[in-house]
């Protein structure tokens, strides 16, 4: 898992950091065609997105998908018996190229297309490659609302989330294929 | 499985129909709060989907989902060793309530928000309940694009598949959350 | 849901009583050949091992898949916040024909070849058709281990389970592929 | 991935190679208590299996789970197009302790507890841990029959699978708990 900022062409930024998450494709996802199946890319992402934002249990510190470093914004209390439950309000995704059961790991590229006050839009792309022959898949992006646990009710992101998750802020996705 | 036109409130709009397919929940499709997960949800569509706009085998007539009848829309022969490939492209959800372990089978509501020279936009609404009870889960819609077996290439509609699928065509989802 | 004893063939007794669970099968449980992969055949056992033996919450009785009613032998209390939590300790299938996608749900044949002090061992048969026509596509079974919530230690059956489930044992699996 | 022959205590052989490929757990693989489901452990055996035994595309070369080599008994030429079709005739597994959502990817250990004509028994053991803090989770076995794909009846072991996968012949797994 690594953390990089610096040019990302196709958003015409340089000053939005993205994580970066390798997430290893299974046999089972794949569909008759030998590629991802369309509800298997939600998964996918989910598995991004908990390595990207959730605090890990300390009796597990040091992992992460893949066995890397958790990264410095998984820092979201939101597990069996924590104060937070998170829910996910909406997801909006573009099939850009259908997904290989390629050899490496697809690596998921995070970034928050808003900082919300009880809520973020998780932006992704799903890639393999580097460099020209960097491709991507799958354009998506999936908005977290963040609840207190005892109430049910929405509940403001906290100063170190806030602190951790600005770097990560940068443009929205941009949709190529809404009607 | 029912197929009704008339007053759809929240659409504003007494000219569309759609088709109502009914699809059980699974247990394996909860989470640990006993409602129905983010990613199951696109099966649950998928299912829906498939049971309405898919021709069956005619060795397996008479069916859908439930063991119901095929719906007259059901025309789309994209199984395997069909002429026709089909993939998704685009897919959005809002989550607008969680979706429990209802005692009845959940009710997809599906019709057209746009008829496409090569694609369609499939509207849903996930229900349970009717009248003054009825309750709305979910809504999304998926666009699925028509490729030619052969040549992996869009391939238009039919007279056949615009002929019956015109009738469920209508405005396309009002969304309440894109950012 | 029915509930039938009477003559069992294969298991050459009239004596045991067998719950008959429909269990409709997703496009999403099939596999490149389109029969229902090996992995999805476990989902369709508990689902309908759940339907059997799991008490329904009283909002929704007269419930269970596909609608029907919930049998007599549902009475098990496991579900979220009860005193009783269950694990599978063990299963065993041996797969003998494939399950293609069937127009109406296939039918999990249940009974229990074994009562225990703490466990139940659930056997099945998936089948479809009936009389001369009737098939079986797997032969499984699964050991249930009831443990205490507080204490996570096994539980003893309880009176009111003894009763119920009593009249559901019969011969275990007749397995033909042990090696 | 590695390969590792040598002293495997509670078989008490010294003669066995087993087969450790790494698979990482998905957080969709947990239930309500946060321990990996019965149900996908089957997904973990499967993609082990496919790792260890099946062939990779030539375009793929050097890859495997988690990005390693391919070891050298994935011989088996059963991808969509070539001559082979497999299937799974049985399955066996013995849930020993729950797996929880390990930080690095559980180990799934192979061997072969059978080498038939026309088949073999797959055996595993789900592990996490080294030496004395190695952890068993689960013990299982497989039968994956090899069929001819253009006659869909058994075809015989090639030489060149039976050369490779015979020194991975071992005692089958030794079962604790078959009522």
């Amino acid at each position: 898992m690594t953390r990089q900022g610096g040019p990302v062409g196709q958003h015409g930024s340089v000053h939005t950091d993205r994580l970066r998450i390798p997430v290893p494709v299974r046999w089972a996802d794949l569909d008759a065609y030998g590629h991802v199946n369309n509800v298997a890319v939600f998964t996918l992402l989910e598995e991004a997105r908990i390595a990207a934002f959730w605090r890990q249990d300390p009796a597990e510190a040091g992992t992460g998908v893949g066995g890397g470093q958790a990264p410095p914004t998984a820092v979201l209390d939101a597990g069996p018996g924590s104060d937070t439950v998170t829910v996910v309000a909406r997801q909006e995704i573009e099939y850009l190229a259908p997904i290989p059961h390629v050899r490496e790991p697809v690596v998921v590229e995070l970034w928050l297309g808003r900082l919300g006050d009880a809520s973020i839009d998780v932006c992704y792309e799903v890639t393999a490659g580097a460099g020209a022959a960097r491709q991507v898949f799958v354009q998506a992006a999936t908005t977290v609302v963040l609840l207190d646990a005892a109430t049910n009710r929405p509940r403001r992101l906290t100063d170190e989330e806030r602190a951790v998750w600005a770097p990560l802020v940068g443009p929205p996705v941009a949709w190529r294929r809404r009607p």
